[in-house]
């Protein structure tokens, strides 16, 4: 991507975050925030608050008279800026039915507010997730390795966590570094893991010095590029690919650690039906630490 | 207690909140706040950021011109207002060795920083807890039951729980209320279970719809008096007595139930050593249905 046009879709991004938590913040801490609207493209019911931020992010993707590609958890796919008989429902990206750019396209990959049951609760951990991936429609699926650009924003405190792909990690625009830490014991680690098999995490939550659960994918692994965390774990094996776009950039740019339960590489596919585990660390010895301690079942 | 001493303490316990709100705040997220200065009363290091909230807490009821004891974490206790040499390093607060209101007894049981490590990583989750007691001198040690007004308040957002005896409970000025929710998988759950034995949660953690590990028992605890959580447990069974002395008030008063693992009430002593676990939930068939779950080991 030329820089110029770098340098446009980050100002989107941004401006994106910054008019999504201006869009949901009257809803936060209310009740009617937490109504079930509708179904979302991942079959789970859209809350007030969610088709709210959702609303907003086409909202900024209509207004830059751009050709773009949204995928998001309550629309599913959505080619915006395009002939109307191309906004396709079907997953077809990489089909050469498109009139334009058929060379290069822009997905922007948005999770408009990741942590809802916190902004409905005012708990002080939510916010948007965004990357923004260009892709050449070819046999290959888009996917996260297509991913440039990723943007975390937690609305509640205004931190912006940013990175773009081989510049490093940010943070409110100061550079970030991934935690040293790498003896378990001594260990912060965000770690989802109820709802799982717990003789699994056993071993690693017998070790563990301090375990946080914050309610928030994207901004508990942004936590990693910055040792806020020294780790993090998401085991539920229901987490979406696309929620954690952006954070995997992040952390891999600040020079941490993410990979799958598995300790393979992530590479998922970009829709709202792809999904994954987590484990990210700091550092290579921990994420070893980690995964050794992980009871195979 | 009369109304008017009622509310000179209310309004020392509210001033305080704010003064040690702004004290540590040029400390949150800052390197210097982690450094280990001394070691508490309890025996645990006792970090700069703690320190400084404590001292602000003494600079506050040394300013009172009122005899008063503090219970707190790093100090123990301490005496303020009184002549010197009875300030006591030893807890002998139901000896007669006072000189001044020989009947009754002021006690501050503070902990200046509930979620230090969340204020040096700058997670908005930490603030302080001040419960306010009226002790008798007598055969028994003051306890949990002498509690008359309890103060939490989370500094990264300025949200202040309140309850006095008798009187309900309030989130900034607004009566709380309790969750109705009953059913264990429909529940929110803050719930400090790392470093017990899973087996002992592992039910409950299967049932349960969301949990939550914040990183402030006295912040969380305070969740379950307004439906923030629908409960919260902390079965590590090194909480403080103290720590929780105003949130266990606060959600009482809110219509909450909250009791130790084995379901008896909380009427631990007023002391920096003594420890407890806790279950509390909105309402009663919740709690039961926690506890039920709880594998007996």
């Amino acid at each position: 991507m030329e820089e110029s046009e770098l340098q446009l879709w980050r100002s989107i991004g941004i401006k994106m975050a910054e008019q999504v938590g201006k869009a949901v913040s009257p809803l936060v801490g209310k009740k009617e925030a937490d109504e079930n609207i509708k179904m979302g493209a991942d079959g789970t019911p859209s809350k007030l608050i969610d088709i709210v931020a959702e609303d907003e992010v086409i909202g900024v993707l209509e207004s830059t008279s751009r050709p773009v590609t949204l995928i998001s958890e309550e629309i599913g796919i959505l080619n915006i800026g395009q002939s109307s008989d191309e906004n396709l429902n079907e997953y077809d990206l990489n089909s050469n039915s498109k009139s334009e750019s058929s060379d290069k396209q822009i997905i922007f990959v948005v999770d408009p507010l990741d942590g809802t049951t916190n902004a409905v609760k005012r708990i002080p951990i939510y916010g948007i997730s965004i990357a923004i991936a260009e892709y050449i429609p070819g046999p290959e699926k888009p996917s996260l390795n297509d991913v440039k650009m990723g943007f975390v924003k937690n609305f509640a405190t205004g931190e912006l966590y940013e990175a773009i792909k081989g510049r490093g990690a940010f943070l409110n625009g100061e550079k970030v570094y991934p935690s040293l830490e790498n003896e378990l014991n001594r260990s912060s680690m965000g770690a989802f893991i109820y709802g799982t098999k717990f003789s699994q995490v056993n071993n690693v939550c017998k070790m563990i010095r301090r375990m946080r659960i914050l309610g928030s994918v994207a901004i508990e692994l942004s936590y990693v590029s910055n040792s806020t965390y020294d780790a993090f774990m998401d085991l539920r094996g229901n987490l979406r690919v696309v929620d954690v776009a952006a954070a995997k950039l992040i952390v891999e740019e600040a020079g941490g650690i993410i990979t799958d339960q598995e300790g393979n590489d992530l590479n998922g596919l970009l829709n709202v039906s792809a999904r994954t585990s987590i484990i990210a660390a700091g550092n290579k010895k921990l994420h070893q630490q980690i995964m050794k301690n992980m009871e195979v079942i």
